[in-house]
């Protein structure tokens, strides 16, 4: 499960008046499409956060803290990796905000870890299974709710790529349509479309005009920053959420590590907006 | 996630010298092709457990430890839904018996989380990504991986059921197939086809003549038992984990509940036996 928070949320106050995809567009038109992943990887934290003094759950939210603080003003969201907190057990779960849920049926379990144990405005989730099943997600409003549709793994293709005999389009585009025309009943639906693929991610947002896309796979991954916004925004030059996580959370591994994830963040940040239209 | 565990282990022990595959072979010759989903809510636990001492996870653990003894030798495997835990947060978690882990790599850190820090047996994927995205799973030969193939959900054909252009066949068999022929290289892998369609897993046991299948949907979610047993078993009769939980689980809200999901784990496993040819 990936998470994802808005950066525009305040703990002293409640947020909830507002959904997921509202904050999403008031950010977005703020000029912000960038979107830091919360993916701290113990080994590489700067000695200086490694060192201190807690539990384990404890130094990754220090961390994640200094990040946010460094970078809320560049960000539409923030969006944590639960197994890279799941990898510690319950300790690095601590560092997720978890709360303890109260338990309803069977079917909302799922929603309900996500959504009010852990606290998450808005989840990943896989296609497979249909609309139905996840409907315990969808039909939370106030949430988002990102189905995979084209993901940015070397191997991707295997199955996202198979032709539709009915439609003779790929699997993926058959997603993006299945997500756009049917699944987005309470308007706060969106897609993940890896950064790699410009061209699969120009079919997607001819197929799905108006849906947010999550887009991870620039930096590490390869992904192609330029060629991905131009393909990638909608109507508004918005509709993108770029997603940086190592280059943002290791830009130094020193004490400065939280103003150089500033400059990293600014330096994306800058990047994305030279290429909307 | 979902998880599985041989119900051969012994914590006393170290049993990682036989795998996965051949703990669950020699559970099947043994005539146990039973698998209780351990999935406790809080709600319907006995109220002799739901108001003992401790904390959440060690109630849900105390319940656990009580099927588990009162069913062991009835049974090929445990599988505890993840969902059931985390949404009780860290606390949950703690009776899925986490171990911190260490951390190598980014991308086993899902394999790590289910295999090393919950020390499952096996887990269930989702096949979207492709065979790539799972080698972390797949390559830890000792452990099982079961891939979605075609699932219990009311909406599972949405997706499952499109037909593929170049063979014509349902994406679900396109995933037997690809499992049974590139993905098990390590003779690890498995399928989980539900059992409210008893035609698609005879399809799906034709493509994979030799793939383990686990099939949840008897009990609660109105399975066939007997169309599936006789649809599903391999040319041994055995080949099958048939998952049931609510009604093992809660078989009685009473002190004898132990007892009482013992008498109906046997009545399972007996009309499961009568099934196989």
């Amino acid at each position: 499960v990936t998470s994802l928070s808005s950066s525009h949320g305040n703990a002293a106050e409640p947020t909830l008046r507002l959904s997921f995809a509202e904050r999403l567009r008031t950010r977005w038109a703020a000029g912000t499409l960038l979107c830091v992943g919360l993916d701290p990887e113990l080994e590489r934290l700067p000695a200086v956060v490694r060192h201190g003094q807690g539990s384990i759950g404890q130094i990754l939210l220090a961390f994640n803290a200094a990040i946010v603080e460094a970078t809320a003003d560049l960000v539409c969201a923030y969006k944590p990796n639960s197994a890279f907190y799941e990898a510690h057990g319950p300790e690095g779960l601590d560092a997720l905000d978890a709360k303890r849920g109260d338990m309803a049926n069977t079917s909302r379990l799922y929603a309900q870890a996500v959504f009010d144990t852990y606290a998450a405005d808005a989840v990943t989730v896989q296609p497979y299974q249909g609309q139905e099943a996840l409907a315990p997600f969808i039909e939370r409003a106030d949430r988002g709710v990102f189905v995979l549709c084209r993901t940015s793994n070397p191997g991707a293709a295997e199955l996202q790529d198979l032709l539709i005999a009915e439609t003779r389009e790929p699997l993926y585009l058959r997603v993006a349509r299945a997500v756009a025309e049917h699944w987005n009943v309470h308007g706060n639906c969106g897609l993940v479309v890896g950064a790699t693929w410009p061209d699969e991610l120009r079919a997607i947002r001819a197929a799905a005009p108006e849906l947010p896309i999550l887009l991870p796979g620039i930096g590490a991954q390869g992904g192609d920053l330029a060629g991905s916004v131009r393909a990638g925004v909608d109507r508004q030059g918005q509709g993108l959420l770029v997603s940086a996580s190592r280059g943002v959370l290791y830009a130094s591994a020193g004490a400065d590590f939280a103003a150089a994830a500033r400059r990293e963040a600014v330096r994306l940040h800058d990047a994305i907006n030279q290429h909307r239209r």
